[in-house]
């Protein structure tokens, strides 16, 4: 079977040049096919303060109006994602930049209005992984901006955190599929203010137990149950850990890796 | 031979949602494989006053800065790009949004400064037509914005008539290509006046015969020119019209078409 690397990489890389060119010269390190997918950073809240538009935030987070989402599809879809892409080939990488709507890859629909109106944003219905698996085999990375569509025209701003979760179970059908979340952390970490206290590997049940001793801290869970779904769902493994530390991380010499139960006998 | 359709729209569509969901009504109506290439239009200006950058024009053309370019590659490559696939997705066709570093679509060096220094403006030196190939083999439209790439990590702007150009002429080396330029006329007009004066068929020998006669107005000259070194180097046909007719243009119905001189007799 087929094996695949699937690395998500955050605004906080994205925002500085130095942090993003050591992050692509490790992701080009690892062996073996693989897929970027990219988040947002401050660049788009940059451009939107520059052409005076006002920012709707409800609870923290913000409100894609039309405006907005212009902005955001500008920005990820084509300063940040062709920005990498351009600085992969550099590498002697080929990369083939894409957001949801290119040959189909997401298809979203836009969140449910009923609760809370995030306006523009979409939840994912479906995967074209197979356009992924044709460029891999032609030896092309896809590069993945946060963008999906609806299917009837409109485009929509989607996580990325989700988007990589999406892809690698999607990719998982087919493939032993390596899920890896790059963070501002050295991975999920006993003690929030230790940088030293990496839990070097989770299995769910250990997963269970950490939340149950509260040892995993809040903002964690979120992320690390989505991680686990992704776990249930086929992916072999997913691991956590620095963006400048990629490579290590992808080899479990840093980092946090969550197994399977049986992935952790193996 | 397979056969395959390089439509180029310039901005004065892209600027107009009527005009631009026409064009794409019409590009999808077209039998067979299909390749769209696009340019810029006002959005990007647009965006530029609104950031206040600065516009340096030197005999009328843009000087591309670095600011500026951020500006190009987020409209082009962001905005227009992602817009036109997310539209035709809606049509039910598939479509891949490119920019030249994309899969390494368009190598291109930047213009030489010895002369006037346009900035970040890139010349085409290489083409890998077999992404375009492979993707079309897939069922998958390549849409393709004006922007190249200089294999250094510097994106870089180009001319959207000379990509068609170049892409439709590298094609040629394994397909039956029919280039459409899509413009402000009805095509190539006997009197720059009449719109119904379109001349609906041209050959090498007549356009010479057209020029030594004073017939083609001045700003077609460097267009035809390019249209004809396309021909010359294996383009099947070329076509020039407006895009609310384009499949007309297609099936030379309206529009001119310009033929090789064996093309003429067939």
């Amino acid at each position: 079977m087929q094996t695949v690397t699937v690395v998500k990489i955050g605004g906080q890389v994205l925002d500085n040049e130095k942090l993003l060119n050591e992050a692509l010269v490790q992701f080009t390190s690892i062996p073996g096919q693989k897929i970027l997918v990219h988040g947002g950073g401050k660049a788009a809240t940059d451009i939107a303060n520059r052409l005076s538009l006002p920012q709707t935030m409800i609870e923290g987070r913000r409100v894609t109006d039309p405006e907005t989402l212009k902005v955001a599809v500008m920005v990820y879809g084509g300063l940040l994602n062709k920005s990498v892409v351009a600085k992969l080939q550099a590498m002697n990488h080929s990369a083939m930049g894409m957001c949801g709507a290119d040959a189909n890859l997401l298809l979203a629909k836009i969140r449910d209005k009923s609760g809370t109106d995030y306006g523009l944003v979409g939840d994912i219905v479906s995967t074209n992984e197979n356009i992924l698996i044709s460029l891999l085999k032609n030896g092309v990375t896809p590069v993945i901006a946060p963008i999906t569509h609806d299917g009837k025209g409109q485009l929509l701003n989607t996580n990325a955190d989700t988007i990589a979760q999406t892809i690698a179970t999607a990719l998982a059908k087919s493939m032993k599929v390596h899920l890896i979340y790059t963070f501002e952390k050295s991975g999920v970490l006993r003690d929030i203010n230790d940088e030293n206290s990496v839990i070097s590997q989770i299995t769910p049940s250990q997963y269970s137990q950490l939340k149950n001793d509260g040892k995993i801290f809040a903002g964690m869970i979120p992320k690390l149950d989505n991680a686990f779904e992704a776990i249930r769902s086929g992916v072999e493994r997913v691991s956590l850990g620095k963006a400048n530390e990629l490579l290590s991380v992808k080899e479990a010499r840093s980092g946090t890796t969550l197994l399977s139960e049986e992935g952790s006998h193996g």
